[in-house]
């Protein structure tokens, strides 16, 4: 079987997922890559996470195409299989409908970045895609998907903001591994919370300031960093 | 005792509405048809679920009479069994006062399709019923609910929307079986609790787009679809 | 040991609200009364509900003085015992800071009927008290707490609305017994829940029609009732 | 090992904000100080809550550096040291980024007394902080956000109100020890909870008047009170 330890954190990160009550039922999706190998593990389509083992998930190339595997792949995985081409450096990448980032996503707003929770993991507001023409929803959709996210981080560093709110879809988020992607998803959804309950209490509430926001995601993130135990 | 397997099947609907929370105490309730025998399977009124085994459920004919069981049948049967009669293809229904659900069905406001989650299992908004008459109330109240959602699916396709909001009361839900038809009131609760934040967070929120909302409801549904592993 | 049976209903009761995560730590209280013998059993007062056993309560007269019981009654003691004597037919009260029920009181807004969720349990909304004054604040706070609710009941059937919101407080509920007070707390919980997302989806939503309103509160209650097993 | 009881306390603490949902991932910290010793036990940084023992805990000075302990202690002790200092009743200050006190924070609103939830525990609305300055926030910034926290507190009761808000971050909470720290963490974020939903059931929505403020408040706490087992 390839990719044993790969498939294994995959495993763990689909169903972090669940655990932390991102996925209804069959909602989400996460995978990750073995650069060295040029190779994608993903979760199958539409099967229940309870029986989910190793063996179920499927092993892809870059092109989508199933190399180790008798179960169909996740319906999106031509979204992920382009953010692993246009985003060099991650490892990992999680699909979630859950529900405040699905919401802002609906609402077709970026999540302001209102404290230092959001500043911890997120270097700027967490943006929003724009609108897919008739023809990118009729022809390979997923990859178009794709497609629209990474037209959002042409002028965003991916690596800083490590998620995006597709438009009235949900959230695409990711790391250098899988098991961060998931991290990062769950913090995803906690930040998306606070900031609705934020402009609830204070529609004119204002973004955090630089200054502050810089200190907080570089205490944790680049060769400053004093966050943890390294 | 008549049909063991539905009995099952029913029950088993009836517990996953307690497990995902979408009922409080005994407010809810699950039945199967067997189209063959024209019996309806149904829980129980106000019995715990907690206790409920297949025999406690009860069977009836197409007019509601009991076939076989010794237990009252959910007071909400009649209008089970006039929606097995107007709406022929469907093999279950629920009905549940799950909150947020419920909370637009007292809004007197559809639930507007802002974004795939909906779009994977309802073509269209999620409709509400008009107001009963006082004659209505007073005779044959639970009937006549099932005639008021009757009346909304006259130009909505009931295979395509399966869930409606009983105007202030809660919604009703089927599918091919009951087991689905649970499954959709599970996913109802989601999508009205993430359409009840979208509105909240950009009240002018628009709604999706028709060729996303195709693509969507045609990936999971008819011919063409793709999701799962079939 | 005096009222054994009354003391399990009352302690059950108090457990009951935890479970349904109506309570804070030990924030709430239940008691029961015995008609009979003029004794009301009460939970006492900043004990975790954890090591609570039937012993732990404690039995007082109608005066407020402890009859059985070395530890002290809840400090809303004088509020239970004003209850029991104003409202003959009840035979348990129960209190809790329930999160949306407590928003409710300290918004100072009665629930109005939105839904016959409401209907089911409360013949009309749920009526807030009056402000207290000074005077009757500084001295016997708690015996005055109960007279602020039996005003709001001069001109209300404390039967069929079994629930009052304490302005700037929280609920008081009531029933014919303690098992049932406190699943009415439960369910005004729950009512109250719906009522503020119905608001927030539709600041115009109107209440329940009357004809609604009487047929579901007396498909439950009263001598044509049809709802349960009897 | 230097103060096992201390220790024992301050990881209690630690997880009762855990299990209350107050922390997710490792986004808090609490800490314990022994006056007579002059030393503090702290959480160390970014240790899942799991793994941890009395052991893994870190012992500092008053000026914060580690006197026991190999991990790193948490990245925000400087605050929690300051606290310690400017605050000389206190015994333990808790830190979280609980979803509703944090919005209150992020909107940068104190929290008001809208009830006698919020009175039985704070004698006041919950303050917010001011913003830092760039070179506050360049330099020492965790110690300068306990110097923000400390000009709050220089017209206020620290040991009557103790919580704050710490503008566009999180609140810090502290009692005279960990243990009611913690627990004062768990009921401030009950209230900022309460607080939010009662603005949005009214917008106008007024604080408790003073006489029932302090009527709650002195039923807790001081020479009269009245509540509990003492």
């Amino acid at each position: 079987m390839l990719l044993p330890e790969l498939r294994k954190e995959v495993l763990e990160a689909n169903l972090e997922l669940v655990r932390r009550g991102l996925v209804l039922y069959t909602f989400g999706n996460a995978s990750g890559i073995s650069r060295k190998d040029g190779l994608v593990v993903i979760k199958p389509s539409g099967v229940p996470y309870g029986k989910m083992t190793p063996e179920h998930l499927v092993v892809t190339d870059l092109e989508g195409k199933t190399v180790e595997g008798t179960l169909r792949p996740s319906s999106d995985l031509p979204t992920h299989v382009l953010l692993y081409k246009v985003f060099p450096k991650i490892g990992g990448v999680v699909h979630t409908h859950s529900e405040y980032a699905t919401a802002w996503a609906q609402a077709r707003k970026p999540i302001p970045a209102f404290g230092t929770t959001h500043a911890d993991y997120f270097h700027g507001p967490v943006p929003v895609t724009e609108s897919m023409t008739k023809e990118e929803i009729a022809s390979e959709y997923e990859k178009n998907t794709g497609n629209a996210i990474a037209r959002v981080f042409e002028h965003i560093d991916y690596s800083a903001v490590p998620a995006v709110l597709v438009a009235n879809h949900a959230p695409f988020v990711w790391g250098p591994d899988v098991g961060i992607a998931a991290h990062n998803a769950v913090v995803l959804e906690a930040v998306a919370r606070m900031a609705y309950l934020t402009l609830s209490i204070n529609e004119k509430a204002e973004s955090i300031g630089g200054d502050l926001h810089d200190k907080h995601y570089l205490r944790k993130h680049g060769s400053s960093a004093y966050y943890g135990q390294k």
